[in-house]
């Protein structure tokens, strides 16, 4: 049950409550020893805020949760690829895992050459078509 | 009155504010039409969150004021050159200018051949040895 592909559905569920919010529907989850520590989505503007992406409010709360800012033994599920500044995030909270579901080619860090947390093990490609196919969708409204 | 010097040595008071908690002492001011729309200085051990950089507060803080998520005209002035993280927020506010203090070799956003955001103009070197030598003593009594 409790796969990558199971972790990364929640994390869809959440970039669909971003979506019907007309945000860039973004979602993730934290999980830790096979519990959820923490979930959001993209608030950018419903918080008239660029640095409420998804994954920073999910490293802020998960780090509440834990009580230490630090993200061990902690897995992160993303639909989109992190970008810059949640790659920095990301690093600075030296989470070990980091899932994600579709690439950004245009906006992500791992274009960008930079680099996660040596700790941090990262794999791309979960749920890739339905996490890409919701970003499209969105944007083909938007024009 | 109103020049770099000016504001950078406000953003000092925010290391030293800082350097006072026992935080890496980092300090910014964001200013617009030369009036102080937001002050912050880095809160990570305070708050136990990798993301409360100053400038992340700031820019946060300086949306508030503004009522709108884009820093246009609007200055930041930050003691230590951003990371990673803070440089991509920095891009997605599309800031006008950023000042910096002391240049970050190791942890900086320049040495890892990162953008700000194509309007977003820049400097370095503003009151840099008082802004590296706070950085310098805070570590000093760490080892």
């Amino acid at each position: 049950m409790f796969t990558d592909e199971y972790y990364m559905k929640l994390a869809l569920q959440e970039a669909q409550e971003a979506y019907e919010k007309d945000e860039v529907p973004v979602g993730c989850v934290v999980v830790s020893n096979n519990r959820i520590i923490a979930r959001s989505h993209n608030l950018t503007e419903t918080l008239n805020d660029v640095t409420a992406h998804a994954e920073m409010q999910a490293i802020t709360s998960a780090a509440n949760f834990l009580g230490g800012k630090y993200l061990i033994n902690c897995t992160l599920y993303v639909t989109l690829e992190p970008c810059v500044m949640c790659c920095g995030a990301l690093s600075w909270a030296q989470i070990s895992r980091v899932i994600i579901g579709a690439r950004d080619q245009q906006r992500g860090f791992i274009g960008k050459n930079l680099q996660l947390h040596p700790k941090t093990e990262f794999v791309t490609g979960i749920l890739e078509n339905e996490c890409s196919s919701i970003v499209k969708e969105f944007f083909k409204t938007k024009r």
